[in-house]
């Protein structure tokens, strides 16, 4: 079928790898059903209800680093990640299905406080432990597959950007990322590292916002921010066949992360363009609706909705900088070509 | 809240891990909403209609080979694993989410073999890919997640034996781990040969046989053979608070496995109580009505429902051999203890 005989996984990437066989698999679906391209996938269960069903894989080295991040969070997180692509459809989470690769000489007081952070974050979400699998593993793999509901009339998709939607996002970018180089690194800590620490092992799933802003009829298109802005806006762009110029100035970046690097010469707007796992939701909201939904958005959350750029009808992404174009110093996260 | 600071998984096995958190998850479900404890979680979604989930993690070296399975086989079985889950509750398979591990240096052609295995299994039994994720990984790694429905009062359950049920088996046991045998040892190969290792690598999952057992009234329990029906056995037991007596003479075996068991002086039982994925179905039915089932079965699928023993109130699982109490080789196969 392809004549690349020699090809290694290596040479094109994951996204390709996406896009090289999800058409192998696009059937004729039941009316109603969506599969791959979105967060999540989508099943009609009720008269104007379905499910949103997301899945995301963990694996020890890749994603993280034993010795680097305590069970308890990584128990918390293995969820959060998921319970971040239901927010980003709007959806409110319910069931979750868990399998494990484990090495045989793991510790269970090790288990004990992974289950411990898994079990947290599913009490404070209302999820419900339904299934799973274990398995002898030479590394730690985690598998979670979350299910979550939606009434199907307010899903927001990635493809529904409209050229003139000002480019908006629901959070600070870059902490995470400035907090993992901290970690792996081994730098000195004070307050504004621990803090940008804590917004990787604990990233905070936007659910609330998300379901605010899926009743928003002027929020077009919605998705959320897990491999950095430059990647996942390229791919909003490619579903929604539009073009994005992002102001680099409009990044909201955290006092802390502004702190930290000014004392180490880091440019912020690298975290916040290419860092990922900051799990904000990347919005587009009807140029004309902005104002107002911005407004109520502050009165409900207590912070702003940060307007960073506009979708245009160009099919390119243009980063501005003082005007001029900027080019960004490394592309998102591609989990076959990086580490 | 445990003191058993210096154990490690391998101390207790993968059957007590998940013993030992299930109930940390064992919260007030929803009406109607199973957890964790059958081959699959169900989810009622409509009047009298339910959703069956479940999922399977494969990994390389400890489930597969990668030198001694096709990637068209391996596609193939990684979907066929799952789809045996869905016919043990005598479920109709419909969305599958497929997370992936995968090698940066894995040849594209592999890739484009595994997906068109996959693929074929999918289009065989009319399921639809929804989803999944894909990752960068050591070894091969490949986490399957299936969707399946059923009408809500047809769903055989493990813990429904009781006591005097007969036990019956699908199919032929011990094809599939003498199949792996013979593989792992490269041994010669004949037509019998051949028949025992397709057994291994294309497993044929019963969902005909299942959704015809689900509608039967007289059967009482319903599970999956995936660990080796001693092993499998030991849990139904366990649900349903019963015991059973299996009669070795009974065992189903077939003449591909009688033969090459003679030949190298194998013991058949062995493989058949101990070997693992058959993924025939094992079945309790009434005594009074297993006459009527039995030849309704053979009417409709041409082959016997082979009885291999009974259900007893005591608790224990029993084996006679000629008359006598006969101890196998070998548990079931556990993840962590064993290989």
């Amino acid at each position: 079928m392809f004549n690349q005989d020699f090809m290694k996984l290596s040479d094109i990437g994951e996204f390709k790898l996406i896009q090289r066989f999800a058409p192998l698999f696009h059937a004729h679906f039941p009316s109603g059903v969506e599969g791959i391209g979105d967060d999540c996938a989508v099943i009609p269960f009720q008269n104007e209800l379905s499910y949103l069903v997301t899945t995301d894989l963990l694996n020890e080295n890749t994603h993280f680093i034993k010795d680097k991040i305590e069970p308890l969070d990584l128990g918390y997180k293995s969820l959060a990640v998921n319970l971040s692509d239901i927010a980003a459809m709007g959806g409110k989470p319910l069931y979750a299905f868990l399998s494990l690769g484990l090495p045989p000489d793991i510790e269970l007081t090790w288990m004990d406080e992974f289950f411990a952070g898994f079990r947290k974050m599913a009490e404070e979400t209302g999820v419900l432990l339904l299934g799973g699998d274990t398995t002898r593993s030479e590394h730690i793999l985690i598998n979670v597959l979350l299910v979550g509901t939606i009434e199907t009339a307010l899903i927001k998709r990635r493809s529904a950007a409209q050229s003139g939607d000002f480019i908006c996002c629901t959070h600070f970018l870059g902490d995470s990322a400035a907090g993992l180089k901290i970690l792996l690194d081994d730098m000195p800590r004070g307050p504004a590292e621990d803090k940008l620490i804590q917004a990787h092992i604990r990233p905070h799933a936007q659910l609330e916002e998300g379901k605010w802003l899926s009743h928003q009829e002027g929020v077009h298109a919605m998705m959320d921010i897990s491999d950095g802005i430059a990647s996942d806006l390229h791919r909003l762009l490619e579903s929604s066949q539009c073009g994005a110029r992002v102001e680099i100035e409009r990044l909201p970046l955290s006092p802390e992360l502004l702190e930290v690097c000014l004392e180490h010469h880091w440019k912020p707007e690298t975290f916040a363009l290419s860092g990922g796992e900051d799990y904000a939701l990347l919005v587009t909201v009807a140029p004309d609706q902005f104002s107002d939904i911005q407004q109520a958005f502050c009165e409900r959350f207590q912070r702003p909705l940060f307007q960073i750029g506009k979708m245009t009808g160009s099919q390119a992404l243009e980063y501005i900088l003082n005007g001029q174009n900027y080019l960004p110093e490394k592309g998102g996260f591609d989990h076959f070509n990086s580490l």
